[in-house]
């Protein structure tokens, strides 16, 4: 198995709900014609929503219909630059967990809460530069 | 917010077997000196392990301790391929959710889940094509 992952799914109880948070914060999705799931490019994978009720039975899990171990970070290239997405995703419908915030590993975040729970992180890592086109690569000594 | 993902962090209850298990599947990872975190540089982005409390604390939400509506996706060229990374990851712990099956949209997929529990499902999508690099452009019209 390739160390890679080509699409993350978050399932969503309000599919048009779900579209239009999205799209606020600037992101432009496609959707096969008369499908329920919306696709987004993001970088050289693919970010797609779809009814919760139905990833969870394509997944073969049980949905207790919390939160399940998964958190995404959008990492941004400075402090200032963590406050100003955590705005817009507040003005767009987000909840704000946790204001931006000084790290313990010398880099600086906030997290938000999409309409459907999913937490995202966002965040200033110092040690991860981010490229022009928005990847990150490791350094070699983390 | 630009239309990225810069880190998925997977909760996990045992870090060392779920660093087991991942290196099972070729999987090599870095650790920061003296820290409790895995990190997986995964094409343009990271894909991290941590303690599923210290990321729950972290994202500041309330565990249930379930599935939580995100499941991942790994998308290789052949349904061959994606019942020989089924069997890879039988054998290195994962339970087989579902075996490899045609799908309603012309592909070949099936689902894995993690020691953890995180739910991967294996697909060939003719529609998406991958490149050398394991990259996937969605074309136009999806």
């Amino acid at each position: 198995m390739e160390q890679r992952v080509s699409v993350i799914t978050l399932g969503v109880s309000d599919l048009d709900r779900a579209k239009a948070f999205y799209a606020a914060l600037g992101w432009e999705g496609q959707s096969p014609p008369g499908a329920d799931v919306v696709f987004f490019q993001a970088g050289g994978f693919v970010v797609g929503l779809w009814g919760r009720e139905h990833l969870a039975d394509d997944s073969e899990v049980t949905d207790t219909g919390g939160w399940g171990g998964i958190t995404l970070a959008h990492n941004v290239r400075s402090p200032a630059a963590v406050d100003a997405v955590l705005a817009e995703a507040e003005a767009a419908g987000a909840t704000i967990a946790r204001s931006g915030t000084k790290t313990s590993w010398g880099g600086y975040n906030g997290i938000f809460h999409d309409p459907d729970g999913h937490a995202w992180e966002i965040a200033h890592n110092p040690h991860w530069p981010i490229a022009d086109d928005g990847t990150i690569h490791m350094p070699g000594g983390v």
